[in-house]
């Protein structure tokens, strides 16, 4: 836990990772847990600035245990005591607030704000503005901030956990920054063997025929659409070389035993 | 808190509200907390249908307060124990995991699967199968499922709360189901006979496994890797329901002849 330091101004490596320039602003908020859950969802997240702004109670176990391994971001966590605090040196910030209000700033959609908010971090301090479990933000925080941003939800049950707000804009966040492309993980080409060459296929459906005939399952006579039916079944596949070989050789076994 | 009931199949509504079609299903949840966490991601998002296999506790207080007012869903939350009961009825799922598997159905970032899953529900029953907080889901669990889905996150720590996966994933379901590209995209979709269940494909492997068996192919004191590599191959095709009743006809015939 730290207090709040002096204005920081954008430095060199926003533009490389914005996410280290966005602050979430927590405000008011009643349980510790929630606290330690933000700051769980964020280092998922792979954001790590924490602001809380007169929090109930902070430091508190629970946080921590919420927290899970994100304890390092509770520990740099900076407590102020006011929000103008909070978004000191902030270039830009955004309140959540599922609520409609008349002199609020503009609305946008979690999906729409997050291109936006990683915009302005790369040219400075950004703030995510999270209300009070219960009473939300004041329209007073809300107008301290250029965006209202809105999570869309069941409009019979729109009541978001606080920390699974946190998690959900971090998480477009997120998405926006890397392009919302599968991210390198899954780059990585799970296990195929090559392909079954179109000639291995139909060596197979001749296999496959001949063992359904002698079994009497299929009636040369009366073939119908069997074999249609089959290739349409194994052609959706695409078939790999070691799958055409166990199969050859499940036909195989039966055929010895016919 | 209910037993499961039998296998239910596509209802009429299900074009209309496929939110509604679709289970979360928890496995082996260790804390209640977590059970009550999710039952609030998903009502949020304006699902339901939560399944539980063997909980470790519940019902539970816990579950109640973290679950707000989403106490509709625990309440009417069913518990079964097994994933293979879980999964009854089902005609398409996918597994919650970060990790890689070799020989496990195709992966899919999050935003990706959404419009499939949904497409998915139109038709029937889907279920999203999410492992316990500290093991995941095994390679057995994962490989009964059609998909495994990924949450982007940071490298450097990934753990994301069960709860906080389940409210991910939810509200990409609810986005893709609200910005109306789904509809569009089931509408071109050629007409496909229905989706055979888990529960039919599940005994179709038991039916090809004792054939393997009584043929001498599967030798059962070294299967190896058969049966992981047959369901990959078949995972991968969404059998359908006449497509099942061929496949196990095939199985019968050749039965018979051993």
């Amino acid at each position: 836990m730290n207090q709040p330091s002096s204005s920081s101004s954008a430095s060199i490596s926003n533009l490389q990772n914005p996410l280290g320039s966005v602050r979430v602003v927590l405000s008011n908020t009643s349980h510790p847990g929630n606290i330690g859950a933000a700051a769980r969802a964020m280092k998922t997240m792979g954001l790590s600035r924490l602001y809380l702004v007169s929090p109930k109670k902070f430091p508190d176990p629970e946080a921590v245990a919420r927290a899970a391994g994100a304890d390092d971001v509770l520990a740099s966590a900076i407590v102020c005591t006011s929000l103008d605090q909070a978004l000191e040196g902030a270039v830009f910030s955004v309140a959540l607030s599922a609520r409609h209000r008349n002199l609020g700033p503009e609305r946008l959609q979690a999906r729409e704000a997050a291109p936006l908010i990683l915009e302005k971090a790369a040219g400075g301090e950004v703030a995510l503005v999270f209300g009070n479990e219960t009473a939300g933000l004041s329209n007073a925080d809300v107008q301290r901030c250029q965006r209202t941003v809105f999570i869309p939800s069941n409009p019979e049950y729109s009541s978001l956990n606080l920390g699974a707000a946190v998690q959900l804009l971090c998480y477009e966040l997120r998405l926006a920054a890397h392009d919302g492309r599968p991210s390198e993980i899954s780059k990585t080409v799970p296990f195929r063997s090559p392909l079954a060459t179109s000639d291995d296929v139909e060596r197979f459906y001749v296999h496959l025929e001949h063992i359904m005939v002698d079994t009497g399952f299929l009636d040369p006579n009366q073939p119908k659409r069997l074999m249609s039916k089959l290739r349409r079944l194994f052609g959706r596949v695409e078939l790999e070389r070691d799958e055409i070989n166990i199969l050859r050789g499940i036909l195989d076994a039966v055929g010895k035993k016919l």
